[in-house]
């Protein structure tokens, strides 16, 4: 079964000062039409400031949208022409006032596919050299650690419930996963 | 500091078929002003479909916004008074046809916390009885299982980039993570 959708006729119906929002005329796979709304978004990257392995940068942000403070690795919107790199540098530098010597492209996650189209590219830097931070107008935020099992226990108790910062911890659990495959192994010959 | 906005005047600047948009002036904590725009939603539902600890139902849908098919748990936004259970449950029964005897509520995430107030409920459902879909018009997806180390190898790969999906394979390796640390500590007595 073929499962994808053909544009017939695309729109923008809403032009605001951040949100770019498009209405397109689709064609389904069974040839039936319907409309696809969604906010038309340049790309952004995130961040994983690592201060030594299993330590790590994180912030307290204010997101009005939910009205409430979360915990979140740094991130920030592609301005034009920008890549995703240099996205990501300028916005560590930014938000924490840290550079990094060593950058690692981990991957990329979407955080909206019912009504974004939205594509984070997902960074890990390492070899921290603090520095100042330099916020956007209208930019709040304070900074701290954490370990990767005190994200984790943040996580369990509903501390942290921002999916993007909870899919980098995922990445981080796979990349420390690879020493944790040992210790199993190591129980698999003594029989457990 | 403090880090919290106050709204000063709110208004709905476009109300379209799917999407609600308000655009807020706001206070800033330095008294400063400012201009919020996001995307209103009613809240969703994700739920982790398990047919036995460590093999889970996954599905791939077609996203219009990124005009890509992705790997997600099944998903979807609650009806107007509907509670996340019941949601959960309707969603589980229309997209996979699968009903489930036991219903956990993981924990909460925040998905597009920049522009949008969605907020996701994760359920695990196991003793999954099979049953018929019966899919929203003009939605079409597939069903197929993996286990939990498949899954995380389709992240590695970058097949699976779903935000709200990593969040959940993060909670199931939460809940898994208890028997890994008995192997851990076993380790730990036979000195490593």
């Amino acid at each position: 079964m073929s499962l994808v959708e053909t544009a017939i006729q695309m729109r923008v119906v809403y032009q605001g000062e951040l949100l770019t929002i498009r209405k397109d005329s689709v064609s389904l796979p069974d040839a039936s039409k319907a409309t696809r709304e969604y906010v038309v978004h340049p790309g952004a990257c995130v961040v994983i400031p690592q201060i030594r392995p299993g330590l790590y940068v994180f912030e307290r942000q204010f997101r009005y949208p939910l009205r409430q403070v979360f915990i979140e690795f740094p991130a920030g919107k592609l301005d034009k022409q920008e890549s995703a790199l240099v996205c990501a540098q300028r916005e560590l530098k930014e938000e924490t006032g840290y550079s990094a010597e060593n950058w690692l492209h981990l991957g990329v996650m979407h955080n909206c596919i019912g009504y974004s189209n939205e594509k984070i590219e997902i960074f890990l830097a390492s070899d921290l050299r603090p520095g100042n931070q330099a916020l956007d107008s209208g930019e709040f935020l304070e900074l701290f650690e954490m370990s990767l099992d005190e994200a984790e226990d943040a996580v369990r108790k509903g501390l942290l419930t921002d999916a993007k910062t909870i899919t980098c911890l995922f990445w981080l659990r796979m990349i420390e996963g690879r020493h944790e495959a040992k210790i199993g192994s190591l129980a698999d010959q003594i029989g457990r």
